[in-house]
């Protein structure tokens, strides 16, 4: 079986997407996840270009990664110095990595336009530079940047610019679509060019702003490439890189090629979201592959399908990613959407068709008024607890209050009191808090404490606040989702309210809840 | 210059995406909106499968579509009956639509394992159902599902199915990637051998479940089809179906063939973003094309560049498509991109070098701090003019209190006090609201009024808040990021603290103040 290497960019090429911004804790942390899943290359940044890259591969040393090569980004020499003199090389030595990526200019237009040079000078850029580096020991990669607009500009000049590369020593072609204009019949004749005139390893370097990234590195991988590059979640510049979480399914499971093991794709869907956690950004639920979306069924009659066979709606078993199927229940549900949701949750209803159909019409109807139960099953299935027989609520609210004063330019201070009922004891607890959900959250955990001690193991992970109709601005009904983790698991809960607090405070309680009664079953289980 | 229909189905597949859940009117939104903008086809709904659809078709016929035509789906007949029996076949006839597509099983496996019939009743289902509709006036276009699955299982049953429809007077045969799990290979050579059995146009009908469908869709046209069906933002169930906001831009401007007028892929941004609200969705910044990132620059390199020519770093002019170019600033920024945003501000700032460096280094503060500018230009603009002399705050508050109760379990009841001064007035406002923020906006609002009147155009349009250190629960630092839109303009505003009163106090005050310094503005240019 054909291989192809796979090289990660996320700490690079991805930390240059809107709204990210890693640490240098962040970056070792997802180095670390990335050698643990035998990814072969790992860029780790640009050393010459910022401190925070540099202090990462400092710090990186310390931790010796078990199974992929750390590589440093940087560009070819400043116009008109020697290389020995270009700080941005000598940092790449000093990083202390054996493998580096140099990108070059390909396009004409580029290095009369952006590098300020003449097209001379640059191809002694590229030679003198991957030269320096050969002669200090390092393996090089050579980035031709814009190589599929260089081309079309100047065949020439462009082939040109790789022959000065393959002379000074690279090792590897990388052919970089760095705007992501290409479409897939370019990749190809581009790939195949290069092969023509040139017996040097191909990589492909793809950026998504044709929606294209991914498609268009399997095409170049099939046409010869045996090196991609890429970023978990597909994170980058603008529109993003070619997103390794679905590449690496795609040549492996579909094209028959290998790349990373078998046990090590089963962690995608994990490392999809580790990595969106880290970066503090929420993971796109339809991603392909590894979205909490992926392999989640909505329409009734998909989902009948699916109660029969999974093959007949799903294109691979979810597990090979380590995802999982879902079942969505809502106004486009049938009965076999809410049959197959009792089962998931190991609910015994025993409801009658008739009492089923009227549990639908509900459900239907709260999300007409906004409630949304994909991604808050936690109140979907408490919901569903509170129908059977015997259901007991562990607590109870009685009243609350919760005021917030600013004054003196000092930052806020907040005070709340609430009442509960546990059984029939009634216990009032005051907390402070940062802000009034906080401040709400410390008053049921004081008062709950003596009652339930394993609240303690619950901690709130994630709280979004959603308007739900912009028009009325601030006074606009809201939706308030919960995530809340025991360690073991997590689970989602919501609240809709024109007042953010009520919707909170609803969401909280069902997140406590929800917690509880699991925990409580957990327990019973253990005993068992 | 050989054309391509535009068939859009966001009403229909879209709206089984998760989260996604159409009104009525919302649809007839949306079918006004792509009928303006001359998409060919736009497929309403399903008339048999539920009665918002069918309400859909009814309301629809008032408004009287001016460029597109209607189309309805639905199913082959059920097993063992006749065509003019089936009650969802004369669903579509009553919706009053002149095109109706019509899905039907090529897969043998789906047939005997979902649809639980045996291989020769499908294809008389799928002849007798086209013919009764062709018989009852309508044009008809068969939607082959799971064709490339069905072709690669068992290609003369697959192949059998498509006679089936022709015979029954099918006038297009779309090929439906409907697990989305097919490579590009698959699709070019699956339409080769339709095209060598059949003479009636091919549509592709792709999903995105391996991140090909825009890929697959364009490798289709380039095959021979002839029409594409997808969704507004790729909206659809799972992963999503084709994202026509990518497709169209890649067919019309790198594959020189004809879809939409060039004016109308102009409102392709404004269509996406305007989908988006109207699905109560973010819109996905790194969107192709049409996200507010697709043009955004990050990298200092990069944004020098682009200050030289734009042409180095986007493939397309973003105004092609509607979108506009930006430039963030954030650690990774170099002084061109501060430089680039004073222009675009139109401020004149006149710092040395050395301040504008303190400047930048204050922002990369700022912003590990967590807040975050892309998105809040705003506040970035309002944090520059406060730098510049004679700046004035239009108001300054001197304290606040907002408190909520809940009782006897009624809805909660919030009021709020605070007091501001404007120059040397004092003003103490009390105001109640849905919930803190609302009541703390009513408050600033009514004390604002008697000064500055114009207060009443602006209205709030979106309000999120991020907990942006999970591990600390509800005590965590909270970002708040408020939308607000004086009808001509829309800007975004961020304040960050622990407290979520105090953030959003922050952001609700920038967001007032720059929309009064805004309006000022333009009074004063409304009279030169």
């Amino acid at each position: 079986m054909r291989s192809v290497e796979i090289y990660d960019t996320t700490l690079r090429d991805g930390s240059q997407g809107e709204g990210i911004s890693f640490s240098v804790e962040d970056k070792i942390k997802i180095a670390l996840k990335l050698d643990s899943m035998g990814f072969h290359y790992i860029e780790g940044g640009w050393p010459g270009s910022n401190p925070k890259d540099m202090e990462f591969f400092s710090r990186i040393s310390s931790h010796g990664l078990k199974h992929s090569l750390l590589t440093a980004f940087g560009s070819t020499r400043k116009p008109e110095i020697k290389a020995e003199q270009d700080l941005n090389l000598k940092s790449i030595l000093e990083s202390g990595v054996k493998v580096a990526t140099l990108v070059g200019k390909t396009w004409d237009f580029h290095v009369t336009h952006a590098l300020n040079t003449n097209l001379d000078e640059n191809i002694r850029m590229i030679r003198e530079s991957i030269g320096f580096l050969k002669r200090n020991g390092l393996r090089v990669f050579h980035d031709a940047e814009h190589f599929f607009d260089g081309l079309k500009a100047n065949p020439e000049y462009a082939l040109a610019t790789l022959r000065a590369a393959v002379e000074g020593g690279a090792e590897t072609l990388v052919l970089c679509d760095t705007n992501g204009g290409s479409m897939p019949e370019e990749i190809t004749g581009a790939i195949k060019i290069v092969m023509e005139n040139f017996r040097v390893p191909i990589g492909i370097h793809c950026h998504n702003d044709c929606d294209m990234a991914v498609a268009n590195s399997v095409i170049a991988v099939q046409a010869g490439a045996s090196q991609v590059q890429g970023t978990i979640n597909g994170y980058g510049e603008r529109c993003g890189n070619a997103n390794l979480c679905s590449l690496i399914p795609n040549l492996s499971l579909k094209c028959d090629l290998e790349t990373l093991s078998k046990d090590n794709i089963g962690k995608l869907t994990q490392l999809s979201r580790y990595v969106s956690e880290v970066a503090n950004l929420h993971p796109a639920t339809s991603q392909p592959y590894v979205g909490s979306s992926a392999f989640a069924h909505k329409g009734g009659i998909h989902v009948s399908a699916i109660l029969k066979s999974p093959r007949t709606y799903e294109h691979i078993e979810p597990e090979l990613v380590g995802n999982q199927r879902r079942v969505l229940v809502s106004e486009l549900s049938g009965m076999s959407n809410l049959l197959y949701k009792y089962k998931e949750m190991n609910i015994d209803l025993e409801l009658h068709k008739e009492e089923n159909r009227g549990l639908l019409e509900h459900i239907k109807d709260m999300e007409n008024k906004g409630y949304q139960f994909e991604g808050a099953e936690g109140s979907f299935e408490l919901m569903l607890r509170k129908l059977k027989d015997g259901y007991q609520e562990p607590f109870k609210l009685e009243d609350l209050r919760v005021t917030t004063e600013v004054k003196d330019n000092l930052p806020g201070y907040t005070q709340s009191v609430i009442k509960i009922s546990v059984g029939d004891q009634v216990v009032l607890t005051a907390a402070e808090g940062n802000g009034p959900v906080n401040a709400l959250d410390n008053a049921l955990r004081k008062a709950l404490d003596k009652f339930y001690p394993r609240i303690r193991d619950m901690h709130l992970k994630d709280y979004k606040v959603r308007v739900l109709d912009e028009k009325d601005g601030t006074g606009a009904q809201v939706r308030v989702l919960i995530e809340t983790s025991n360690g073991k698991k997590t689970w989602g809960t919501v609240g809709v309210s024109e007042n953010i607090i009520d919707a909170s405070w609803d969401a909280l309680v069902d997140s406590i809840t929800y917690g509880l009664l699991q925990s409580e079953q957990e327990e019973t289980q253990e005993v068992e």
